[in-house]
């Protein structure tokens, strides 16, 4: 049933989508906001564990309400002869399915690769796991804290000096996420001259490993194994976080060009023939002198006058912003990057809309809501020739118990 | 030219990359690495400013060599009448053409979105900018520090209590290159039935306010603005890196039954009906102490002990692995996730494969070198159909005067 409007390149697209918590759904998010419809397939009475996660409006999750947004939900027992039959239907009719259970749990249900392969032989089906369907880690279990401990992600993030800390966001989870939609997307592309599918097994490990990009390609060529570095970056200097009268704030001279224009304009003109200093590898051979100079240089006045003062002077800087900074940003609101959702449970949320941005598919500002569990089963069994059944539950999230 | 064996399912798509740095780059290498043909677009003389990025080997950048291999070069000076109807002519015959110039460049140089949409129809035309193409921004330098600072990403990152830092990864650049290696191929995909190009603006900053999801999806919801929570998870508990006798290791318990298996490995069977710790919101209210304990519990035994304890009682853990241990790591190793270029300046080097497994492209343990400046040119006329010309330069990128 696609849908009368296209949202994006990719309508027409049918996603049928076993993924539950971060790293599935948040592919198939990305699909559904590049034009894709997804359908969602939830375990009945529970559904996706996400529906239960904080925070809450009105009793439901904030979380599962943006992760999920557009897509709909039709709760299956995959044990169960009639849902199989059900969800084997669907399978027929879809373009795509994705799942991230633990690997061995789709063979279990009796839908491994050989046998989705088989029967839907059209079929691209993407599997997201913590270390892939291969490997000596394969039954591992993997939370994004496993993964970003494990494949390095933490010994490279943090303060100078200290140890590693976990990033800020789920990248382990999210990275994943972006890495098979687009294999998926490739194989898409590829499908529509050759009409095969393919087997997709995508593992975050290996995806974090990717990311890890500078630090890892470093020490595979000369053995160096980086610390963390702060807000540093690791050979350009001046390129850092700088303490002010009052605040951080962040500077950032790529060549000797922009250190003369910070020089001038935090009045220390010398500097610019000072041997520590003037080229590039002078300021890096002395960077710590450097990032003590200029926070002596800069302790006279408050944050935002020396960001006036570097922006007349061409210099690039920035505030450290928070989360209350970019929800009021001029201009990601310019860009149209929050979107608002009138949920009927919820009332009105805003969240952050999609990075993606694609002439004749100009930013929508309003998203539909997530679903509630098993929402879509009477247009669902229509789409399929079947008598319409009630919704078999109507709640979305209502605080029973947590599971996590 | 198509190669001669797909490499993945991108096979025949041919990319025009005017690209630099790592934004760009790596959006190119990701398709490269699904199977498309990559023309790197350089300028005469100098070419890709990371030609000159430490650290070397062997004299030749290999932040460049990773970030650019199996790509083709071209060198063109877009301001000469004879190099622009060379790249016209590439263009008529590409899928996709990417640059991530400053806003305002491509329209100097007279290849504006509108022109290109005009005189080539069919191209995808990608664009990649600091802030986007519009919006009160649009003229800022960004770099990756820059991004992360005015983005809100530095604040929800780093040890709990201290000032937010950098992520460790340049995560702006390289988020912004999956986003719209993610559009691109959207495009393709709709490109095969309707033969429409499409002109895509994104932006690193777009791109990273999408990546900030929880934290921002949370302040939106609850005007909570977060501050960093080091390795922690903001509500799950345990779940985080706790001290040993000898070395922190990774512990994620996400539910009451993982809570219990750990109680009992670690020797404090009495947690699991404590009424400080039974239950998710027990732990959650009292996490700060709950920490402390535990590291009082795992002092007494270093951390190759307790990993084996708590992977025996099936409470998932893990080590800090840095760069080297990620080299050496069996379930890499066992994927395939490192691959070998042998570079005829450079000799061999290892480096990190591509996180795609698509079923009929088995993983290649290794990968073409990435080219020489121009060393394209004589492939390249031949194809237009024009008398070959020697290569304008040979170097790769012997350390002249480093730019930044």
């Amino acid at each position: 049933m696609p849908e009368p409007h296209p949202r994006g390149p990719l309508h027409g697209v049918r996603v049928l989508d076993l993924t539950r918590v971060l790293a599935g759904p948040f592919c198939t998010l990305l699909l559904w906001e590049l034009g894709a419809e997804v359908i969602k397939i939830e375990r009945p009475g529970h559904g996706d564990d996400t529906r239960l996660f904080p925070p809450y409006q009105n009793g439901e999750s904030v979380y599962f309400a943006s992760v999920n947004r557009g897509k709909r939900s039709l709760a299956l027992d995959l044990n169960a002869a009639d849902d199989r039959a059900t969800f084997e239907a669907l399978a027929a009719q879809a373009d795509v399915l994705v799942e991230n259970f633990r690997p061995g749990t789709m063979e279990k249900l009796g839908y491994g690769a050989d046998v989705i392969a088989q029967k839907f032989p059209a079929l691209i089906f993407a599997r997201i796991s913590g270390f892939g369907q291969t490997g000596p880690y394969r039954d591992r279990p993997a939370y994004d804290l496993i993964v970003q401990a494990l494949g390095g992600m933490m010994s490279i993030n943090g303060p100078e000096g200290g140890p590693g800390v976990r990033l800020g966001i789920s990248l382990a989870d999210t990275g994943a996420g972006m890495f098979t939609a687009m294999a998926i997307m490739a194989a898409l592309y590829e499908r529509r001259a050759s009409g095969k599918g393919r087997v997709i097994d995508m593992a975050m490990y290996d995806c974090q490993t990717m990311l890890l990009e500078a630090s890892l390609v470093r020490y595979l060529a000369t053995g160096e194994t980086q610390a963390p570095t702060g807000s540093r970056h690791p050979v350009i200097t001046p390129f850092d976080v700088f303490q002010t009268q009052d605040a951080r704030i962040a500077i950032a001279c790529a060549n000797d060009d922009l250190f003369q224009k910070l020089s001038d304009a935090i009045d220390r003109p010398a500097w610019k023939t000072d041997d520590r200093y003037a080229g590039v590898f002078a300021r890096y051979a002395n960077h710590a002198a450097l990032k003590h100079d200029i926070e002596l240089a800069l302790a006279g006045k408050p944050a935002a006058e020396w960001l006036r003062l570097l922006e007349t002077a061409g210099v690039p800087c920035a505030p450290i912003h928070d989360m209350a900074d970019v929800a009021a940003d001029p201009q990601l609101n310019a860009r149209g990057m929050f979107v608002e959702v009138n949920d009927p449970e919820m009332g009105v949320l805003k969240m952050p809309g999609a990075a993606f941005n694609i002439s004749g598919y100009p930013r929508d500002p309003t998203r539909p809501p997530a679903p509630n569990l098993d929402e879509a089963r009477a247009d669902v069994l229509r789409q399929l020739g079947r008598a319409p059944e009630p919704q078999r539950e109507r709640v979305k999230g209502a605080p029973r118990d947590p599971i996590w």
